[in-house]
């Protein structure tokens, strides 16, 4: 039995970042930069004028200046402003040559071509210079998973296209003969799998596909089956089978199959059956089949892989809060219990089997209890991992 | 000019939840639930074996037990546990009639068809109830965001289609001369338009299906024909030419198209000229043009909005963050300030201006100074928005 972190960190290793392939900057959003991007342009491009306004070369309280023309946003001015002169112009559009700062036109009364300045101007220039926001030679750094911020950023470079990690292909594989899907009619020992859909919305969010095999039931024929029909994904994850009772053929087959064990049971609560290998090319983890158990493990151990498959360092949003009540001390294990944060305190639920699904759908975070952590005391800080 | 918090009440009116659809729970991760659902199965739906081990009527340390047969996943034992007897039983089968708890396979002796108990036997019963996790007429109630683990718990309620609500859909459209979009050339006055795919990635981030409009150019008949494109969608963004230039067609052509204006600027830094109305059934919301101003009211007052679309009640993830540094007081605006927030302690980036997406890029939250607000200290809690 292995430390969750030991666990994590073979597993991270077991796989490698993926391919790379070009997308449209429009379909880029939540993608992983594969490749650096240096801007070619400034941004912005010219000297332009932050407010609607007259652009002038000097600017005495009081003056009377000619309008001698416009520059509109898209439309510059071409000549000079002289100091008599000013020169109406739009944010966003060029800055005249000669003009030094925006009169703001709340700042101005206009008569026919001539403005008069107010005794009390604004004294900033308004004027955004050249380069201002970013140079050419500016870089997006990879790998760097692409926010709206940086989707817009991107654009402002003019950048229509993007080199991005590819998504990892998961395939998803429930077994044993006592699972039906949803919509089907469970016999009455049977219950419905509830893991693969919650775990295929887990990986989703997180950037993966999912491929949902039909369940495997307890053969090695059926098991044989389905991890031919695994074949080609990058990850390939089971849900139960993988702890010791006779009918656990999950390791047995996969092993037949050319299983490499990586390791096989982690200190962990919930979640210590889980196993982890390669079977050919491909990456095997085996999540335990209880439902928070699964659940627990894929945001562990499986999020990570994601992010490694798609060139990401290893990062998880661990963050510390403080305990709303006092806690008993923990087992041998690393336990990982259901809880609710809420304005930086967390309230751990009382009910934590492993079975419970309602008690995991009201929790927005994991609090964590490292082996032997003694007794915690209200007020305490403790690890949380957000869900 | 309005304050923040009424113009968010105001927006939040001009639209209605939207109509609702039937989708596979295979597909309904991040959706929100348009119709509680109600468990008509028990979960577990019989009581089960929550371990590998042996089902027992009772257990004495030392004693021998006669196994009669076995209780696996999906394959009931049919008959009774007497007093004598055992049935080896795995995790998650049915527990057999008469059995009162589980001995885990690790108290045991195994010796042909009979098991040995432990003198130091483990006192939990590992007997999970039937209905420990839900009885029938358990509820997930509308409307919810579907997360991974509602996901779970509704396919364990054999939930195979839900109700949820429409995605709105919403029309963006970038307007003026300046702008071309990523990828085509710029003439010398030109910038690239950076809003229109930057808010796509933030409306889709929050379940919007987005439709980016052609560029419209600063004539009537340009958005007139911008503003027909976008007929069908439930909200119209555009983006720049709502503020008082000359320039500024977008809300003059939207008034001859019959806007029925809301209000018209929001005393806040950035976004100030902000403009909202309805235009026959679609909303619309103007958005002004500087990059970041964009961005932010995207996410301060599109975001309510799309949730509202989509059933939801007004709420924003505001917290409570403390500054590791001093900051001036504000202005008569409410200021959102590009800033980072980095374990619970929020910095405020010192360049400010409303052009720069590289320090956008850079922000992981906004932090609110309300109109007026005094100097704060180093320590001071500020409300932050995180992006």
């Amino acid at each position: 039995m292995i430390s969750v972190t030991e666990a994590k960190s073979k597993l991270f290793d077991l796989v490698q970042p993926l391919g790379t392939e070009v997308v449209d900057l429009a379909a880029a959003s939540g993608r992983v930069l594969a490749e650096t991007v240096t801007s070619t342009r400034a941004q912005p491009p010219f000297a332009s004028s932050a407010m609607d306004g007259y652009a002038v070369a000097q600017a005495e309280p009081g003056q009377v200046l000619k309008v001698k023309g416009e520059s509109s946003a898209g439309h510059r001015f071409d000549g000079l402003v002289k100091s008599s002169q000013a020169v109406r112009i739009f944010t966003g559009a060029v800055v005249p040559e000669g003009a030094t700062r925006i009169i703001i036109q709340e700042d101005v009364d206009v008569e026919a071509d001539q403005i008069t300045l107010h005794r009390n101007l604004d004294t900033k220039s308004y004027i955004r210079p050249a380069g201002g926001d970013f140079e050419p030679g500016a870089k997006v750094k990879a790998p760097v998973v692409l926010t709206p911020g940086l989707i817009s950023l991107l654009a402002s470079m003019n950048v229509p296209k993007l080199m991005v990690y590819k998504r990892p292909v998961i395939a998803v594989l429930s077994t044993g003969d006592e699972l039906v899907m949803p919509g089907e009619h469970p016999s009455k020992d049977q219950f419905i799998a509830s893991n693969a859909l919650g775990l295929k919305a887990l990986f989703e969010s997180k950037g993966a596909e999912v491929r949902v095999l039909p369940i495997a039931r307890d053969t090695a024929s059926s098991l044989t089956t389905a991890y031919k029909l695994a074949q080609g994904a990058d990850l390939l994850v089971t849900i139960g089978g993988a702890s010791v009772g006779d009918h656990d053929l999950v390791r047995s087959t996969a092993q037949s199959f050319g299983l490499d064990q990586t390791f096989y049971k982690v200190a962990m609560r919930p979640g210590k059956p889980l196993m982890a290998g390669k079977m050919g090319g491909m990456t095997m983890v085996g999540l335990p089949g209880n439902p928070v158990s699964s659940m627990v493990c894929g945001t562990v151990f499986i999020f990570p892989m994601i992010d490694r498959m798609q060139g990401l360092p290893a990062h998880q949003p661990y963050r510390s809060a403080n305990l709303s009540h006092e806690l008993s001390a923990n087992g041998a294990r690393e336990h990982y219990v259901r809880a609710r944060l809420e304005g930086g305190q967390v309230t751990v639920f009382d009910r934590q089997d492993s079975s419970l699904l309602t008690v995991l759908a009201d929790a927005n975070c994991l609090a964590i209890r490292p082996p032997h952590a003694k007794a915690a005391q209200k007020g305490d800080a403790i690890e949380v991992l957000p869900l």
